[in-house]
């Protein structure tokens, strides 16, 4: 079965799509009141993010189109310190696709809702003509209730030491292996951070700043931070956890580990007494967690090499990868 | 110039395109603090609701996609008696779009932003291959501070009135001639309704239901309150107000006015009682607001004619018109 334009046309399809397959997995109270608006309750203090995902290909290994959605957007509160709490959907889809692939995402959305204790409150689908879309593009945006608060891309100070939760560069690669089609059993680092932020909470972590590396890679976030803060950043290269499939990958296709967008790995910063204890928390969750570098005087991102040599890191430029998420 | 991939990269030149268009037009101190989600302050119980806008043209009598977008998501959280004050906005562009079109665009949401101090105050931009949208797509997800509480599609009672706040079809008959050549003086609907819903709120109103009627039109709103609230609803054909325009066009393309899409037009149930006085209040912002028809036993949407002939509206069924919002 496909889905036909008159699944979009706000009539009897639509009604259709929507008690049959999106009340069926994002079965809530609030969802199912049918609203123009969900009408819900949080702190005074909330945290607000949106994400469009246009990933192609929307199946991948260690994820799809659906999960990434869910992660995406949930990981965007985490990092403010917000527990994530609703979301909303937005579908956007190409007449002719099968049923059954938007009931895989759909279903894979579920799954990774049920994790983290989030629940879709309100959504909207579209259905627009074939070659209006490629396949499906979903939006999702977030509210979290805010745990801690004054985390800021502003916050750093010399002395405060750089975390990354994991090894780098695993979505980037897969997706462009994939795109190539090259065979590798490399799966994406997708997942829910909330854990790993709460974990950093509860121990009364003094986190500065935090921000998942997704596109543009851990350069992105270094250089975003470097320029807020007006500081430098220097990161020692040994302390970079890398995979062998991502470092071969990137070998073969000329890009750079540091520079590839990842989907459930973040950079933290936290004030230099705190650090091993951070690590030590993180390398629970994922034993590549390390402390990596720190904030130095000047305003630039630096990498030293394990021979002392120093390269400096700028934002990247041009478009490593489209649709990579 | 040309939006390129690199500008949806998120290195350098998305972050030229953040800050050269995004944040002069939609300049607020939470949205340019780039952080991963924007932090901000609301009432303890908040409307939360979110839209995808795929019009097609998308410049349009009366309006264009940006403008649209803003309005679409306001009017939802208006519609659950929200006052609207946060909108994030998920851009999905073509690559080759014009840039001065994105700007047009850009500029279009500011200047609507304006009239009802809403705030965009978190985004996300893909830039996608040539081929894998069309154009552009926006999402905006928005919340608002809910002014007046229970307002459902699940209130109503025998007796209730029916208004609707203005002529009815306009959006639709707009996107319908434009689509198919027909030269038309005919403007959208597309405005935003806070204004009116705010008069009626202040006034003490006791609104039962209110919608606005977009995809689906005044039916899809009519048939779904008679399902949720297991009531029948008569409208007298008279009372609906209809320009001569959208008569002709629809007259032309074999549709119901009743049936098209609007976008700055809802339908409101209030207690008998007051239904004068909200029709009234409403009158101030169209004359051709007005009271239509009245909640009854049963369970289905009856258009009864001059002459006194009743016609079962149901749910619009298959696809009226693609990619009209």
């Amino acid at each position: 079965m496909k889905i036909t334009l008159s699944y979009g046309g706000g009539g009897e399809e639509t009604q259709k799509l929507i008690n049959e397959l999106f009340y069926k997995y994002f079965d809530n109270e609030i969802l199912k009141k049918s609203e123009d608006a969900a009408v819900i309750e949080t702190n005074k203090k909330i945290a607000f993010t949106t994400d469009s995902f246009t990933v192609s290909p929307i199946f991948f290994n260690g994820g799809d189109i659906g999960k990434l959605s869910v992660v995406g957007t949930c990981n965007d509160l985490a990092m403010m310190g917000a527990k994530p709490k609703y979301l909303s959907s937005g579908f956007i889809i190409e007449e002719g696709l099968e049923y059954s692939t938007l009931e895989k995402i759909v279903k894979s959305m579920s799954d990774e809702l049920k994790k983290i204790d989030v629940k879709i409150v309100c959504g909207d689908t579209k259905v627009v003509p074939a070659g209006s879309v490629d396949k499906i593009f979903i939006n999702t945006s977030g509210i979290g209730d805010v745990i801690k608060e004054n985390i800021s891309a502003s916050n750093l100070e010399v002395g405060d030491k750089i975390l990354i939760s994991r090894d780098i560069g695993r979505h980037g690669a897969v997706i462009l292996a994939k795109r190539y089609g090259v065979e590798t059993n490399l799966e994406s680092d997708c997942k829910l951070l909330w854990d790993e932020v709460k974990a950093l909470i509860d121990a009364k972590i003094n986190i500065k700043a935090m921000r998942d590396a997704t596109r543009g890679g851990v350069s992105a976030v270094l250089n975003e931070w470097a320029n807020s803060s007006n500081i430098g950043i220097e990161i020692k290269e040994e302390n970079l956890k890398i995979s062998d499939e991502v470092l071969g990958l990137c070998e073969m296709f000329g890009f750079e580990p540091i520079d590839l967008a990842n989907e459930g790995t973040f950079v933290v910063a936290v004030n230099s007494e705190d650090a091993k204890k951070a690590e030590e928390i993180l390398k629970k969750f994922n034993e590549n967690a390390s402390i990596v570098g720190e904030v130095v005087e000047g305003n630039r991102v630096v990498l030293i090499s394990p021979w002392n040599t120093k390269r400096v890191i700028e934002l990247p430029k041009g478009e490593l990868l489209p649709r990579i998420c």
